[in-house]
């Protein structure tokens, strides 16, 4: 089978047309026809090889929902017909201890699908049906596919950090994760609020469940404390920021979990944390069980994103609009 | 009833005679007739005023053992005769949310003993009977003196590291803290591995139920990682080390815990801890409950400091020898 795509033949390279072939499909393997894919800002770091590691031409996608047209004979829990999702992950040793835990996301042999192998921006892709997962019927295909990894990240930290329901919750920064966090957060029955620099944001979030906000600035400066303490806060901005008083805005025994990845060093004081028992930790995307736990909430709450859709052929554009932080909140492509 | 203390009259100064009386017995106080008192570093700290705060004259100690001799009358858990310990904390409000959770260490209006009151250099002294602990009699009380600080300091912070037995704990420094930690670690059915800069000290934590040891440099670079991922690590040095190496000797949710204070800035490396789901956090002594449960476990494991006893005229030969940091591992007054 041809699979028509778009690939960046060398790092920062725009998107041009890219042909391959799909051979006979083996063990756990299954063929998707792609419906849509979102578009991360992980794909342009990849594009541009900012992380090293990626193999040109690269095929990005990794928000990748679509139909299933053919199955490996190693496939047991998928059919032909079945509309599935691919994240940011397409392989894991599924030996090793964090395996064995349930922690896919976590082991030192995962494999990130636009690192390993071409994406979804495709007509077609091929995936390993052990990382492909079924989409509620309640989710429509445009709307599932930043769940795949914006969604799951911010679902996963959120849980990791200690969600369950009834507590203070704050979010920095409101864009693709960010916006997905407010609704994680607020539909599970927490009391949202945000940190965002820009009042529109502010209002938008409102209208997401948030309860409230606290507009900080761009240069880093300390934010406002909050009306209440925070038992959460989860960071889906990479960027340097005054860690410390973000850590002074939780209450004791409070978790502050960074989903964002950056290079900047986070300079920690202990007065910041330790006087009230406060944590600071890191999550990774989220485990396969996780997947299937958030997309079955997402579906049932109404926790979709919100997306600025673009044709296949217009998949550059969209690349713009991303590199220029235009797009609310998360671009996809549509391929049918 | 007349005290005869020893107190510094001013930052820095030697340690001298000094008389206080106690009046009559109010509330939920009771008067201890002080049996041994440990020395801890945190006592040198007030007496320099290095954290500000310090009333002078400071009578140091908060690791006071002794009998109680005078009840008030609002107190109904202790009898005279009794064998009770002070440590660190002597008063908190009581009422708020931290106090409610049983957490009256992080309660906003917590009194450190040596801060609020005369402390326990002294052959008397009074404290509020709520933070006064029954000492097991299997303890003996120049032993159970820096449990009461030393101790559940440690403890605690191995507790809310997730401590709960067959793990891998690693323990950096062997100091007061550090060899107490061992003890609790190990003797709770964990594996230890100490991180330290003396191979004498890395012996005598073999001695104490460790199971590996690393010799770390001076100089703050990096540690060797050890043979195996550690479940926990507690940080009992407060200087400058290399913490994104420390974190990577972490397994996949591992727990960083610092326990001791210090001001450097920590600057952590986001690819140190979030891939592997690591957290780092800071605890503050412990709260009463944990006081009960550590003494009680450390009596029925034999869980006790190594001291070096100075009689109470030699008051300033143990403060000399705890600033000349050769103390091995914790200096205890013996007044009687």
């Amino acid at each position: 089978m041809k699979v028509h795509a778009l690939a960046a033949y060398a790092p920062g390279e725009p998107l041009r047309p890219f042909e391959y072939e799909i051979g006979a499909v083996s063990g756990f393997d299954c063929v998707i026809r792609v419906q849509s894919c979102g578009l991360c800002h992980s794909d342009i770091h990849v594009v541009d090889n900012d992380w090293g590691g990626a193999t040109f031409p690269v095929v990005p996608g990794h928000e990748a929902v679509g139909e299933v047209v053919e199955l490996g004979p190693g496939v047991t829990h998928l059919k032909i017909g079945d509309r599935v999702g691919v994240g940011w992950q397409s392989g894991a040793c599924l030996g090793c201890r964090d395996c064995l835990r349930g922690n896919e996301q976590m082991c030192d042999a995962n494999q990130a699908t636009i690192l390993h192998q071409y994406g979804g921006f495709g007509d077609y892709m091929t995936v390993d049906s052990r990382f492909a997962f079924p989409i509620p019927d309640g989710l429509a295909s445009a709307a599932a596919g930043p769940l795949l990894c914006a969604g799951i990240t911010v679902y996963s930290g959120l849980r990791h950090a200690g969600m369950r329901g009834g507590q203070e919750i704050g979010v920095i920064g409101i864009g693709g994760l960010g916006h997905l966090a407010v609704q994680f957060a607020a539909k599970l029955g927490n009391r949202v609020t945000v940190f965002t620099t820009s009042p529109e944001k502010a209002e938008y979030a409102a209208r997401l469940g948030a309860a409230e906000a606290v507009i900080v600035g761009r240069d880093g400066s300390p934010p406002q404390k909050p009306s209440r303490p925070l038992d959460i806060i989860i960071d889906t901005v990479a960027s340097g920021k005054d860690y410390n008083a973000y850590l002074n805005c939780l209450d004791s025994d409070g978790v502050f979990n960074l989903v964002g990845i950056g290079n900047d060093p986070i300079p920690l004081s202990v007065f910041a944390f330790q006087d009230k028992r406060r944590r600071i930790m890191g999550s990774p995307i989220g485990s396969r069980s996780e997947m299937i736990e958030m997309l079955g909430l997402a579906a049932r709450y109404g926790i979709v994103p919100q997306i600025e859709t673009f044709a296949f052929e217009r998949a550059n554009d969209a690349v713009q609009h991303v590199r220029d932080n235009k797009v609310r909140y998360r671009a996809v492509l549509l391929m049918d």
